[in-house]
């Protein structure tokens, strides 16, 4: 048995599975301040595996940004985060004392991007990017079939995409940058501009337009500096589906056709696609990441 | 014995080495056409290792978009390229029929990267970005000590930066894009914006403000999306060191300290550097990658 522990900014999800991807059971709970959060982190992997069998290994997917390094006294941790009380906590190090046992623990897009190589959209190919579009944005990289970790890990919600010509006044909402790309996209930057989630803007709305041609910018980069042969984009404001052909024509204004590629050049629907794991993705790749620590 | 050639778009650099990344004799001439100047490499190759000894390997970097896949019947080849009568050019390809030995390809930015890593400014790391600014603008990407492909390879030079706002009427010169990063910061762009180029232009000029701010909101890009421990900055535009700490400046405007990493926050000059092997960088690349292709 692999637990699984998907480390959310809004809510945690525990779940206990196998090597081959099955979940076998599965809670969750909204994210409050660290100490109740861990302990109820600890308490339902403790209640859950006592129903399915002891665990040999967990992996954690995190918010973060999180520290990688395995040669650092904060490796494992959630190092720096606009959530109060969330910086400096220690994720890995809390399972790995009341489990003793292997941990898995990556970003929580990179996890999903792992998961959807190993069981979802990106079984065919190596090179992947996965995009999370929702309260923030973020991006896990698997380059060779291994997650991208670098100096740190990709951020990618905080790329600068050019302001579209319809919305040049917005301040975007990032307590960072203001209008990087995750302060001009994600669901609390939608909000802000056009009163409403996008779900429930009329098609014709310049929201739909303006959301595609950033996320089409965002691609275009990701193509150039990182060359993936796929990109998947999940997260809540991506449930509105219809998104996905209008990033691929924005993607393929900002290439100008440099990319001579027919993954690229050909119809919508190849290159850009929908998790093929839905919601999951994220818990699976706990347990993907709970998979590869235990070494199976 | 091992042959290097850097197949540049405006010269050829063919030269003979040994593993060790010593040069034992080269020669460079202009690019023509091909036909003229894959029959000068040979012929240059071939007079060199009469000298020193018979290829055992021979490395090319390439000027591209070029193709890296192995299972792809153009594998070794440029594919497209805005130079005219260069696309479809069989590189790889030509050399391996003539030399009859193992052929390593990769573009001309991989192969300085790798070069970088093995023996220049960035052995102490395994995740680390070339850049050439010259007349035109590319980038190799080395992640664990590998060169990135993925679809087809990095071509960093075609991202959007925001506009300065010391230049918003300039059209950029890029024949694909206008005023992508090439079209507004590679040499031939500063000719055409300023009357001159870079080294030229008395300090004060807004030439320099614009170049630093391009260049180091591609540096931001890079950390958001790759993440690397370094980025080596060359080529004739960079030739002006006092860039350096110049970009190094924008990119911690745009990263507003959103990466807590001492090595991006500390002082300028170790994050982003100049070449350690100069303007040897290229055809010592070549050279490293025949010394892989080997199997040294």
């Amino acid at each position: 048995m692999i637990g699984a522990v998907e480390a959310g900014g809004t809510k945690f999800v525990c779940a206990v599975g196998d090597a081959s991807g099955q979940l076998l059971s599965e809670e969750r709970f909204p994210t409050t301040d660290p100490q109740t959060t861990l302990a109820a982190m600890v308490a339902s992997l403790r209640r859950q595996s006592a129903a399915t069998g002891p665990l040999s290994a967990i992996g954690v997917g995190s918010f973060g940004p999180v520290e990688l390094d395995r040669t650092s006294p904060h490796y494992g941790y959630i190092v720096r985060t606009p959530k109060p009380g969330w910086a400096m906590t220690d994720l890995a190090g809390t399972l790995a004392r009341e489990f003793g046992c292997p941990i898995g623990f990556d970003t929580d897009v990179n996890a999903a991007a792992i998961a959807e190589h190993r069981w979802g959209a990106a079984r065919d190919v190596a090179d992947l990017v996965y995009v999370t579009v929702g309260t923030g944005i973020g991006g896990g990289v698997v380059l060779g079939g291994k997650p991208l970790h670098g100096l740190l890990h990709p951020e990618i919600g905080h790329i600068f995409p050019r302001r579209h010509p319809l919305d040049t006044e917005f301040k975007g909402t990032c307590p960072f940058h203001g209008d990087c790309l995750e302060g001009l996209a994600a669901g609390p930057a939608i909000l802000a501009r056009s009163g409403a989630s996008l779900d429930r803007l009329p098609d014709g709305h310049p929201q739909w337009e303006i959301q595609a041609d950033y996320l089409g910018q965002m691609c275009q980069a990701l193509v150039l500096i990182v060359s993936p042969r796929r990109i998947i984009m999940g997260g809540g404001v991506m449930n509105q589906t219809r998104l996905l052909p209008m990033i691929h024509a924005r993607l393929q204004h900002w290439l100008q056709g440099y990319i001579d590629r027919q993954d690229l050049l050909g119809p919508a629907g190849s290159f850009i696609v929908a998790p093929g794991l839905g919601a999951q993705a994220g818990v699976l790749g706990a347990l993907a990441l709970g998979v590869a620590a235990g070494g199976y």
